[in-house]
């Protein structure tokens, strides 16, 4: 029987490792609770309306699907047998002669988990939607107020993290509000939002070059996007943030607020320390051997999201997609290499470069040597982006969209959509409450039209 | 002041009215309680993944936006006072010189709203994604099982209801199990599965002519649906429905029953006669005058699938896109005409036909005396519902996924998204749990491999 090679998390670092597996003599599961791989990278569209979430996402199966010796698994693992050889599912065991490890991320909280339901974090597709429908109604229900200090509250939008995600997740905002949602109301001017991107550090974008952050930071500005930097979040509320900035505490009222500052590895990497004995970082991560083995256990691989690979510059690698996919082929090519008894070198990572958009047609980029900012920026981002959607379809549907987008200035997927049904709502309120409680009641004629010409 | 128009429903009823107001000389407040036009017709593709929901909905503001005279307002009605010409929402009122209350249907489970969870209908875009859910779940799961029982169960698809939603939702059912899904799994082959159409009366579509419920029904069955008529549903349980045919009583085991049987016009038609004593009809319409209006009511009209207009040939018109589109429309020009002063006539219908799509590139159509099928009546049926989407970006998505499906027989939106997160599930069912109750496991090695080559 040829080796059993059980892949955890359709992610890119378990996807191009079940695909660089594809004339090996091996059998590949892969095993994923979703089903479907998630292009990352453009979720942030999805969470600002500017793309489907069918747009950025496959099923795994379809990808897989000319793969002979690869199946796929919809399953929750929930532990890890490696005296046995096996993982655990909530629903069954699989066994493996190799395993891969790429569970990926969540949130990070930094231990203040409350602050989860209040400000969303942005990792699946419930995450987008549910970012989504906050930033629309957001918009609707500043329409529908007459108070200006609650107006002000739900056109205060705050996004807490000044990374690539922050930054696009704020332009993306900026865009919205300037642009997408002009003259769309009455009562209201969605231009009077306040977009605040808040960064604990001393710049955003830290992991890139010092003019690289200047110049994303210029250019959010004039997007009317106002950058905290040096300022931590003590306390999130249901109506309010609270800031620790260096001139003091201070709270700030928002209706809105978005996370996007930390991620934690998945607890699947303290389920396999706990397995194998191996070490784990802060933020949850496997320190891997430097060939993305776990120490002690050659048959047990850890990559992507997970994994604390610091060999090869004595810090551990960023958990972006060109770590995850340069890893996954990796382990592929060496167990491939192994049972054709060749010699294996360790993990190298190529940095191919980093890149932020930053609203309409706006970048900046790392390559090489390189310090791209501008339209040409945004030109390339594009391109690598169109260039690793998997799903040719996908491809093509994402490139309409963002050209009908930046001719029309509008959003294809500005929808607010739910699980819960509004009329739930609407009979927990009985008319007469409303109708004796005129005080605060709207009415047609109160309201001033501010729609512009 | 120019006289207020207030229109609540932003379906084809209430949009196409305030549309056609747009020159008048009057200020038009569409109310909805969601914030998109969703293009219903085509809400069974979103269903079974063949495309995304933001491609059959719009945002009402976005559609009203160049509309000068006219506003949104995202809000819920739950009352009416006609007295004080106030329209009573759930957080406020608005005041109307003409009302036009279009706000459609809902489901109809005819007393038996127990099997609303059970068995899902199709009328929102929350309901399609739970209906997507389901259908792609009852495939995994099935892969997931070794029991053949479960498998067979899990693989059975009821479709209750035999009008042109549960004709369109059969037929896409079957390409998804026998085109779509081909060669995707390795313990079961999609096209096992059975796919069951249930229609209480003699024939499907009932009200198209005889000859193409025949040609509906061998199309149906030549893509390998069973077509029941004359068979009732007696009960809706977990896992099975039970049916009563002319033989005699019989359950079937299904995991997986979609409800398109029956349509519940809106709780505000009886809310409207409460207000104004108009009588309603079984289904809950309001029955209305020959110009839209309701008895004794000159200045509030009712229209679309929450009107009971029978005047013109006795029955009822039906609750289709066209019926609502031309009385939103009427009530438009007369409420104009009547500001002119000028005479008023009743309304009239004109049938511009009907059609049905069946699977794959197959379609019954009626157009005035002509009865088309096949391949021919499938490019007008397309045709025809690609012209009357508002919107022009999701004219061209559909367009292509239309075409891109047709050459690749793929779906681009097979995702399986739930706003409840996986992981919750896990930690709920502790590991010590499955790793004892081992007869139940599922392993690798148990699994017979047939994807066929």
């Amino acid at each position: 029987m040829s080796e059993q090679i059980v892949i955890i998390g359709g992610g890119f670092g378990g996807l191009y490792a079940a695909k660089r597996l594809k004339r090996a003599p091996v059998e590949v599961t892969l095993i994923d609770r979703r089903n479907h791989h998630l292009f990352q990278p453009l979720l942030y569209q999805a969470a600002t309306g500017a793309l489907s979430p069918a747009d950025i996402a496959t099923p795994l199966r379809r990808l897989l699907k000319d793969q002979r010796n690869a199946r796929v698994l919809l399953g929750e693992v929930v532990a890890f047998d490696v005296a046995n050889k096996q993982v655990i599912l909530s629903d069954g065991v699989v066994s493996y002669d190799k395993l891969i490890v790429a569970a990926g991320s969540g949130k990070n909280y930094f231990g203040n988990d409350q602050w989860a339901a209040k400000a969303p974090g942005l990792k699946t597709i419930e995450d987008a939607l549910e970012i989504r429908r906050r930033i629309l109604t957001a918009f609707e229900a500043a329409e529908r107020t007459s108070d200006p200090d609650k107006v002000r509250e739900w056109l205060t939008f705050v996004v807490i993290g000044g990374g690539p995600t922050g930054v696009e997740m704020a332009g993306a905002l900026a865009e919205i509000a300037h642009e997408t949602l002009r003259n769309e109301f009455h009562s209201i001017n969605p231009s009077d939002a306040r977009i605040i991107l808040v960064q604990s550090g001393a710049r955003i974008l830290p992991t890139y070059a010092e003019s690289l952050s200047a110049r994303a930071t210029d250019s959010l500005e004039r997007l009317g996007v106002e950058v905290l930097t040096g300022v931590r979040v003590t306390d999130v509320g249901d109506r309010s943030v609270t800031l620790s900035t260096p001139e003091g505490a201070t709270t700030l009222p928002s209706r809105t607020i978005l996370w996007t500052a930390g991620v934690q590895a998945s607890p699947l990497g303290k389920a396999l320390a706990a397995a194998t004995g191996a070490e784990v970082d802060r933020g949850g991560r496997v320190i891997v051997e430097p060939d993305m083995s776990v120490p002690g256990h050659p048959d047990v691989f850890v990559i992507g999201d997970l994994a604390n690979f610091a060999h090869q510059t004595g810090e551990p690698l960023p958990g972006v997609a060109q770590v995850a996919i340069q890893q996954g082929s990796y382990v592929a090519d060496q167990i491939v290499r192994r049972q054709a008894g060749k010699r294996v070198a360790p993990f190298r990572y190529h940095d191919r470069g980093n890149m932020a958009t930053i609203g309409r047609a706006q970048a900046v980029a790392e390559i090489g040597p390189l310090r791209l900012t501008g339209w040409f920026a945004w030109q390339i981002w594009a391109v690598v982006h169109l260039m690793y959607q998997i799903d040719v379809e996908n491809r093509l549907l994402v490139l309409i969209q963002w050209i009908w987008n930046y001719l029309t200035r509008k959003r294809s997927a500005l929808l607010i959509t739910d699980r819960e049904q509004p009329a739930a709502t609407a009979t927990a309120q009985p008319s007469l409450n409303l109708i004796t409680n005129s005080g605060s009641l709207l009415r047609v004629s109160d309201i001033r039209e501010r729609k512009s010409s």
